[in-house]
Formats: structure tokens, sequence, C-alpha cells
């Protein structure tokens, strides 16, 4: 199982199939500049860590060490000082960076350390930038602006169009992948692209190129997790066939074979049904949301109904 | 085998101890307040991290995941931006005192991680406050002037007299020691008291009540190894008998069995001896120093002296 995103949507998943399956491989977005991981991108020039250390804390040990170590990664300094809110496991994975080097090596041993069931690679060993062409915020309402950075895109009050996404060199080249989670991808059962921030963690991927090609050649089985609620800025007002429309323009070629998304969040399911068939895909509307908090997945549903849409037909379920 | 002391002086005992047993118990001082240390301690109010971080480093197994550990943890971020010049283990220990609060927890668990073999303990659970008597910086050559802080007293240009601990309350109440530090002085059969720095390091041992008593009522054999060098500042011009003299000022009514000193450091052994003898003391003069480093104690070397200082007479020698 491979599972593809960033932020708060790849710890979704990432707690979902946690609980079926040891077999998980998170390849995660290196294009943040926010908070933690921004500064100490700018500080340090390393790869941002934060959705890593994210990553690593979802798929930490069940036992009291693995709770002990994902606590202490994710606790942020306090205080007003220069480390508030600075993540633990981010300085971690910076200090061992520094000394290491290899960002897959350093993530391996944190995942030992960590008792991590499963594997977190970066998408890229390099940390990468990110345009966006937005509409709206110019005077001209169908002129196109260019926004650029993470935090921003995440957050403009105009439309996004289109994302790009570069290494970090001053030179605009086109990102090259991490070798181990291109391989991750061809070699996968099922993979799984969302749910997160559409524009900022769960797109990027599809724009290194040889993920795009190992999506698109893979035997995995390949779905499409869809959000909960439209993100306010980058996604503000787009519907879950919007999502879809957005994927396949970023990602030309890709055919899917499952969508999933939560019902009550799917307003005009005939809709959805022809974005999904659209991409060659099935959708599976369910009831994958949290009852106490309708934003958030609820790990035990969004499990079965990723086992559902990959028709149980892997061996590597539980 | 208990060391205790702080900084470079300690990590010099505890390279030459682990040379020759498995079972050594740190005891290290935290009234440090400068650098990285002094950095956290002002901005999470927690104890000073760095010299038990150079004592963990110090004691790291000797396996390549012990190298590593010491490594990183002695790794400095480099740049010029609000982490430059932290030590990543010092972080490591902030954020893990931050989760888990109790300092010995934090050691215990650290040493796990790091293969450390033998214990790491500070002298008292809470950071500490230093302040010191000094001649020879008012125009008044015997009036004493009061200087505060670790830093301030190391490198003052006065000639220090006394030192005073308070625990950090703004109350000036005595420090209160650690109590599984007290046991370990109660238990070993060898107590190593320096070097290191002589005024901020050594003696603030000495001035926690319960170590005190400890030291005095242990039936171990108690071991001072002297400096090679004066320090420039807090015991620049002190011969090796002054900084005996300086220690039972400290230590009222404390006996000693053996002194160690390196043969180049002392120029009239004569009164060395008498010196020692005044303690109880047998001083043992030794080539301690590294040939290509006079300034730094050789461990093998250093190792063979304290063997010969305890008279090889406990089993817990390899």
């Amino acid at each position: 199982m491979v599972a593809l995103g960033g932020g708060h949507g790849l710890q979704a998943t990432l707690s979902a199939l946690r609980r079926v399956t040891d077999d998980v491989t998170a390849v995660v977005t290196v294009a943040d500049d926010g908070g933690s991981s921004g500064r100490l991108r700018r500080e340090l020039g390393m790869l941002p860590p934060g959705d890593l250390r994210k990553a690593l804390a979802a798929l930490a040990g069940a036992d009291d060490d693995g709770r002990m170590w994902a606590e202490l990664v994710e606790h942020r300094f306090g205080g007003a000082g220069a480390l508030a809110g600075h993540a633990v496991g981010n300085l971690l994975l910076a200090g061992l960076l520094d000394v290491l080097g290899d960002p897959v090596a350093v993530l391996d041993r944190v995942s030992a350390l960590m008792g991590v069931r499963g594997r977190v690679l970066p998408m890229c060993t390099e940390p990468l930038d990110m345009e966006a062409e937005v509409v709206g915020i110019d005077r001209d309402p169908d002129a196109r602006s260019t926004i650029r950075g993470q935090v921003a895109i995440a957050s403009t009050p105009g439309r996004v169009k289109r994302i790009h996404l570069y290494a970090t060199n001053g030179e605009r080249k086109k990102p090259t992948a991490c070798p181990e989670a291109v391989r991750a991808v061809h070699e996968a059962d099922a993979v799984v692209l969302g749910p997160g921030s559409w524009f900022t963690s769960v797109l990027p991927h599809v724009l290194v190129p040889e993920l795009h090609d190992a999506l698109l050649a893979t035997g995995a089985r390949r779905v499409v997790v869809l959000n909960l609620v439209p993100q306010p800025g980058e996604t503000a007002g787009f519907s879950p066939e919007q999502h879809l429309d957005v994927l396949s323009q970023h990602a030309p070629g890709l055919r899917v074979e499952s969508v999933l998304a939560d019902t009550d969040s799917v307003p005009t399911p005939d809709r959805l049904h022809a974005a999904a068939e659209e991409m060659g895909a099935r959708a599976l509307l369910d009831r994958i949301a949290l009852h106490e908090q309708p934003g958030r997945h609820d790990p035990a549903a969004l499990a079965a109904s990723l086992m559902a849409a990959c028709e149980r037909r892997t061996d590597r379920w539980r």
C-alpha cells in the first residue's frame, strides 16, 4: 500500500491504513514553506520536515515507546523565544539531516526508533518550490496572477487554476523523484492519493515527472480519497467533481480505479459519478467522517471504505 | 564508580572510566548559564542540558549506532539563524523534559537510546544559580565583589575566593540533591571529583548539602583529579595545591584517599604532597596528559592512573 499526500490529510489515510496492514509506504510532499518547517527550510536550506514528521507520528508503534515518540516528535516548544512553535521532531530530523545527509537514511533510522510500521519517504530528496496561476485577485477577473509558495497558495483569496513545481535551485528545473518512492508506487498493490490540501499536498505528487509516470504505469489499484470539506483558500467553493477535474488537468492520462467520498460531502452524486467515470473510476460514497468532528475522517470507517475500494483483492490486508 | 563534575573535565574522566568498567554513574552539575544551554534555560526555564549531553556522549555505546548518536547529540546547527549554535542533543533533551517532566526518566531514556554504559544523573533536578566572591576587580584590592552566573565567574579577571549555589527560585534557597545521585555516591566503590573548571564544574557538587554529606559518609574511595593547566579566568595562576585548599574550604571535613595529577603540571611536588596529606590523601603523580595536546587528558593513561589510585580493590574493574 502506498499513500501519497501531506499534512493532516495524509495522517488520516495513514491512521486508517495502519489498522488493516503493516505494509504502508507514505510518500510525502516536500514543498511546505510555512511554520516550523518553513523556518527550518529557510534557516538551514533543508527538506521541510513537518509533513514527514506527521507521517512518522501517524505510523509510530502502538506500544508505550511508540506512543511516547509520537508525542515527543509532535511536541512544540512554548514560550516566545527562538524555539517557540518548533516541533521537536522537526529539530530531530534537521539534526539527523545535517549529520547523515541522506533523507531516506534519516527517515529509515527515525522510523526504526519510533517503531514505525511501514516506511516514510519524501517524494523528492530536495526541497521544492511551488507556484500557482490564480484568477480573481487582479482587477481583470479573467487575468491570471502568479502566486509563489505553499503558504501563499493555500491561503489565496483567488481561485487556483494550475500549480507548478520546481526544484529549489533558481533554475526552475523539474523536480527529480526519490527513487525509493517511485519503486514503491511501481510495486504497490494499491496507491491512495488524497485526502488533503488539494493543490499544495495532493497535486504536487503528479507534478514530479517520475512519480507521474509511475502512477500511470503501476499495476496497483489507484484510489483517490476526496476531502470532507473544501479548504478555505485554495479550494474554497470547489465541488467534489471539481477536485477530480483539477487532478485530471494536472495529471494527463491518469486513470483511477476508485474514488472515495463521504456521503454527506457530496451534494450532487450524479455529477461525481460522471466525473469519476471519466477517469475510469467507480465512485464509492460512504459515511467516513467522524460523527463528532465532521471535518475529520473516521480512521476505522476510512479503513473499511479503502478495503472495499480495493475489493480486498490484496493479500496484504490483515 | 561515580564521577562528579561537568563539561570537558567530566568528559575526560568518563572517557577514561568507560575503558575499565561498565559501572559508571556521572553526576553532572546543572548551574551552567552559557551558550546553547543558557539560551534553553532562559527561554524554557529548564535544566541546562549541555553538561548532561556531554556526559551522555562520552558514555555512548561503542557500536555504529552509539557513535552515530554521540555525533548527533554533539552536532551543532550552523548558519546565523535562531538555531545557530544549538546542539541537537540539547534540543532533544529539552523536548523530552517538556514531554516527560522528570529529568532522571529523560536521561535514562536517552541513555537507553544511545547505548550508554552506566548512568548519567543531574546533581540536582532543578537549574541552579551560582554566585562568587571575587577580589581584585574593585579599586580596593582586598574588597570582595559579588559575581553572578557561571559564565561570568568562569571568565572573571578577579580572583575567586568562594562560590555559593542557590536553587533558582529567587529565594536563595539551598539546592536539593537528586536522590539517585546521593544514593550512587553512598553505594560507590570509588568517587572521582574533577578534573574540570574548578569553581564552576567541580566545587558545585560539594555545595549541595546532601551530596556533601554523602561524600563525607560514603565508604567509597575518594579520588580527586587535578587539572592539567589552570583555567584562564576562574583559576588563573592557581597552583595544584591551591586547588586542594579551595576544595577543603568549600567542603569542610572532606577526607580524600587519592589525589591524581600530571607530573608536568606540578611545579612543586612537595607542596602538593603536603596539601594532599592535609586532606588525608596520597598524591599520585603520573604522565596523564595527551602528548600531542598537553591540555587534555589521555584517556588510557588517566584510566590506568585511576585504577592505581583505587588500588584495584574493587571487583567492578574489568
